[in-house]
């Protein structure tokens, strides 16, 4: 791709010397030259007799367009005429559109009028770019007129944009048919239409300066695409690209903020009911092994430990500083753990930017960001490293070690965390508070997650991403060893934001966040319950080999809800081949039924599940399989745990190993049979035939996003 | 509206006389005249000079079309020519589509050539209607082109339809704005639009024989509607209804079954393990107050109550007799039951249609129907009726009583539903398990559980309906009083269809069961869990008076996942009058947020909680209420619990009642605190912001198709 930066960088000179944010067509043309984008045949007429001449030479038929940098909404002003099919025409559509416009704006500086070859036929489609406040430079691409205004048909990747990316943005609309051809059509070609995409998305690259651009109509068709129309804006003022710290900077200090070998708790208390007591007793009854100093002016000891008036009478050094005292004191005691070399300030209490406070927060992050200390919070739980048994927070402590990291934007959802976690059990290495993220946000956790051995996958509660584009670059390293799951709140909640593009209007709502998101390679929990699942159960199931999906149920009624599931959640029934069909029969009752789902029929004894499950670990054409269990007396729910958890079992020793859900529907026994399935590695639920497919969808999400699925 | 019937039942006759199940186009059009759908101005020419006659009477553009019984693919066959300008054009039009048709096909009759009006502008849609093999007549309606084919976006209403089924199909497609008018175009006329669809309607209602017709594309503007093409499709052979009981005769087998004086047990054992063992002991351990009768002819006692050889040798009436027999016993069994004159079958045994033994099954059938007994399976669980003490099934007794009905297709399903019925304490009338369906379905069973005093709720899992039409009319009637939650299975396995129309083809698929339980007023469930938590939590919440509904939150973080499902469940966040903001205000800290969500901000006491509940629960413009707890020292779950339970409580008793759904966030003795709010009929969940809200949007739905929301 040649992109001609000289030309482009000459035409938003002109423009910012004349003050413009806004290009006239003309530049918009040169732009697209300059960058290889193909726009009609065209020229500028400074006269009627001009006008006709242009024409014939482009060829008819053509439109004609007023050229003035007074105005910006051509067709309002009367200032464009289609369809002119001969120099006659032309000529006498000259003077038409000059007048209308002077009509419009008496004013108006008028440079020519825009000769261009009509385009038509092929389907309309619009490319587009937009700065996104989180993201960054977005591109958008979506097909032309109703498709995209009514049904918001769109879709949206961040910058900058790989082949695939841009042919994937082809295939991610919903009528992404209508470019394979439709009703007689012919299908458009592809490569010109992601071309065109890679192209804008190089140029608000080069130009952070381009806020908006709008390709809108691009015609499409079996030979190539043309813009037919351009818009550019441009920024007001200067463009700031977010500051971000390096990786080995932000892990210097996260390492030893998860695993510090001292921990300061500043307002320490031995008061019943105060946070300083409360995060003092979580530390010590947690387990954690390091030093633990509390800091106190009033007191010499607190719960047997010696108490300094101040985190710089400390003998020895701090790790980390927790904060349980007032907002208004806190200043000061930044002032002196920064003074005392603390890597963490761990800033429990409230009163900051969430009461409205937004200037003394800033006053914190001034203080740690010169001191070189980073800051969790402000109005935070605290957080949880169960590695070093680290519980620095008021809440309660937690012991079930395991490999998935949680955090959290928000308190009430760290407790909703806390509380599922201790009732399912779920194996932990970190919950993690991040408030008011005024520094330490999820880009810097995710950096420390993914080269933390004790973390296997990540789920995030959030509401905004303070510098997405920073995140969606850690993010994707990350995918690529450890799932990252998301519970993005606030998807309806954004609100009308000024556009003044097609693109600016399209983008303005959540589907940038899916799409982006989704292209990081993020699992996207839709609610608060399933991210708690998947975080639960997506580190107990290994990484499926395929896409071949298996369903083995003993309740016909279970395997279609089962089926169901897995179209809704985007898996694939494997068609079972004819051996492996025969291999099945063998082991089920005449009147049941191979196929998939393999239904054993209900009433069958344990070996007739023994047999068909240790079938469908064995072959390797099988990639993951679905259970549905059916409570029957012949097979009792925990007679089918300890089956089920032992041939499994057997078949991971054997080295066949693959996901394995189950549904089980039965009397309240099944829920103990599910605990047992999931202390033994198989994730279970009882009365759904949702969940155990929903997880299962969630683990094939990640493992094509991660590359890790192979085949 | 005026139909003449006798022209279509002339077009109809000669049709059928020459054996056709197509009509030609002016056959199609006698019919559309005869209904009083607008077809644009037409005729047929017999040679070149009438096609350029009628041409200028029409006035141009035209279209010309071949017209043959014997060419039903026009376009396919050259035989359409558009855009026929000039009387001269149509005068060598007419030669060149007589010659392709006779190139396509040289034995095709021709009967001439029509020469219509060429319609364009406005709006392409489709109007259409099928005969659909599980609901009967169906009309489809959407736009035309692109987006009812590659989107479907479609919908469907079971005949016949009121004017507003008609209107509401208008806004009942996703792209329904363009109609409103986009892009510069004027909006469409509604009225004309939809009387046209109440016309097909009746058409198809009226003549049964037509299986299939296909107005598309319909030309809508804003002054009309005109049909461009006609295609209608006829039944080979004659047409038959279902046959429906009445309502009475229902009633009266349903009535003793339900609430039997006495119960027979054929099969009946003293042997554990054994069917008619564990339906015995249910029977008694479940404390049923009737005469149980134990039939086994080789014992004379059964668990203390004396045996019969045979159901004939009973000294009283029997009005159930429960199976628990193999299937090669059962036609004999039946025969007696049927001679006793017992009112019900309780067929529990399997291997009759489901294990491909259909023949057996229709035995049973014939047998049942010769003697007026009622059967219920075969293949089933048996059936729970808890105000009787009645347990007739395998499984295991259930005694809370309560007023949701609950029945399942499946025995997978339904040992599901009586696990977490157990589980959760739920509260229920009746567990029926319906199975392979062959006498008693859910139409029966509604039409029980409308008029039963103890059910105040149905919910029921389905694979299939043996009679839509039927179950759609007895549903209409029940949710007027009482909320019909479906989960209907096999949403995604309709399969393909032979379909010789565009209508047919786009009702190949799930949407005309989702559209047509809507169109009934049923609430359909996502999923199993779903069909559970609905059936649980909605007897509990009382109906809405209106659409306010005021999220109040103790964490602001659930607040915002409160609201997107909100959003996700079709709810209306309140907008709160100055007055009302004001009057929260008071109760809230300074740094809370009135509004809505109103956030009254962690670590609130007992009486923020209350006072807020207490006035969101007093002010009668607020009609229902979503509790976001947040788990803090300050206010413990169980304070909390007991707090919002007597608040809403001392409401309720002085009339101010409306639902209220709580989510909690906290540590597990939250899990308490759901269980005790449960309890005093506030519904709440642990760890979801999801389910509180889904429960909410599934009363509101059913509130809003009752017509018992007033407004």
């Amino acid at each position: 791709m040649s992109h001609d930066q000289t030309a482009v960088r000459e035409v938003l000179e002109k423009a910012r010397a004349e003050g413009r944010t806004a290009l006239t067509a003309p530049e918009g043309k040169k732009i697209c030259d300059a960058y290889g984008i193909a726009t009609p045949g065209e020229g500028v007429a400074a006269s009627a007799e001009e006008a006709a001449r242009l024409a014939e030479e482009i060829g008819f038929p053509v439109v004609l367009k007023v050229v003035s940098p007074d105005i910006l909404h051509k067709t309002e002003a009367g200032g464009v005429l289609v369809g002119v099919a001969t120099a006659a025409a032309a000529r006498a559509g000259y003077d038409q559109v000059m007048a209308s416009a002077l009509a419009y704006n008496p004013e108006a500086v008028i440079d020519g009028i825009q000769v261009q070859r009509m385009l038509g036929g092929g389907q309309e489609v619009i490319i587009g770019a937009v700065t996104d406040p989180t993201f960054g430079k977005v591109v958008a691409f979506g097909l032309g007129g109703v498709l995209v205004e009514v049904l918001r048909d769109v879709t949206f990747r961040i910058t900058p944009l790989s082949g695939d990316d841009a042919l994937g943005m082809l295939d991610d609309i919903r009528a992404a048919e209508v470019l394979r051809g439709v009703r007689g059509a012919e299908a458009v070609a592809r490569e010109p239409l992601a071309d065109m995409i890679q192209r804008v998305s190089a140029l608000v690259d080069d130009f952070p300066e381009i806020t908006e651009i709008d390709l809108n109509p691009v015609f499409a068709d079996a030979r190539g695409a043309t813009a037919a129309d351009v818009r550019v804006l441009l920024a007001a003022g200067p463009v700031v690209e977010p500051a971000r710290l390096g990786r080995d900077e932000i892990l210097s200090s996260m390492n030893r903020i998860f695993k510090p070998r001292s921990v300061a708790v500043i307002g320490a208390s031995a008061e019943d009911g105060k946070i300083g007591n409360s995060v003092m007793r979580n530390l010590i009854n947690g387990g954690y092994r390091g030093n633990i100093y509390p800091i106190n002016p009033k007191a010499t000891e607190i719960l047997g430990l010696p108490a300094y008036p101040s985190i710089t009478a400390v003998p020895g050094d701090v790790d980390v500083a927790v904060f349980a005292i007032p907002a208004k004191f806190v200043p000061a005691a930044l002032e002196e753990a920064g003074a005392k070399g603390a890597a963490g300030a761990i800033m429990i209490p409230s009163g900051f930017a969430e009461t409205g406070n937004v200037a003394g927060q800033q006053e914190l992050v001034e203080i740690a960001r010169r001191h070189g200390i980073r800051m969790l919070g402000p109005n935070i739980y605290g957080y949880y490293y169960t590695p070093e048994n680290l519980c620095a927070t008021f809440c309660t402590p937690y012991d079930v070690r395991g490999s998935v990291a949680l955090t959290s934007q928000s308190g009430g959802i760290g407790m909703a965390i806390l509380g599922f976690s201790r009732t399912t059990k779920m194996g932990v290495s970190a919950i993690v508070g991040v408030g008011n993220k005024a520094d330490v946000d999820e880009d810097d956790l995710l950096t420390f997650f993914e080269q933390d051995d004790n973390t296997r996958c990540v789920a995030m509660h959030l509401e905004d991403l303070k510098d997405g584009r920073g995140f969606v670059e850690v993010a994707r390293r990350v995918v690529k060893t450890k799932p990252v799951i998301v519970l993005k709140a606030g998807r309806t909640a954004m609100g009308a934001r000024a556009a003044s593009s097609h693109t600016g209007a399209l983008a303005g709502d959540d589907k940038v966040y899916d799409d982006i998101l989704r292209q990081a390679g993020v699992v996207r929990a839709p609610g608060l319950n399933e991210m708690l699942e998947y975080a639960r159960a997506l580190p107990l199931l290994p990484t499926p080999k395929g896409e071949n999906v298996v369903i083995i149920t003993a309740a016909g009624g279970s395997g279609v809800l089962l089926s169901d599931a897995c179209v809704d959640n985007g898996l694939t029934l494997m068609d079972i081949p004819p051996d492996l069909d025969q291999a099945f029969r063998a082991y089920i009752p005449p009147f049941g039924a191979a196929g998939n789902p393999i239904d054993i029929t209900g009433g069958e004894p344990p070996t007739t599940y023994e047999n068909t499950i240790r079938l469908g670990m064995s072959d390797p054409r099988i990639h993951a399989l679905i259970l549905g269990y059916w409570h029957t007396i012949v097979t009792p729910p925990m007679v089918f745990a300890e089956l089920a958890a032992r041939v499994v079992g057997e078949c991971r020793a054997a080295g066949h190993d693959k996901p394995v859900v189950v549904s089980l529907a039965g009397d309240t026994e099944v829920e103990a049979a599910c605990e047992y399935l999931f202390d033994h590695g198989i994730v279970a639920y009882p009365y759904t035939t949702e969940k155990p497919v929903a997880v299962l969808g969630a683990k094939y999400q990640w493992a094509r996003a991660s590359g890790s699925m192979g085949g």
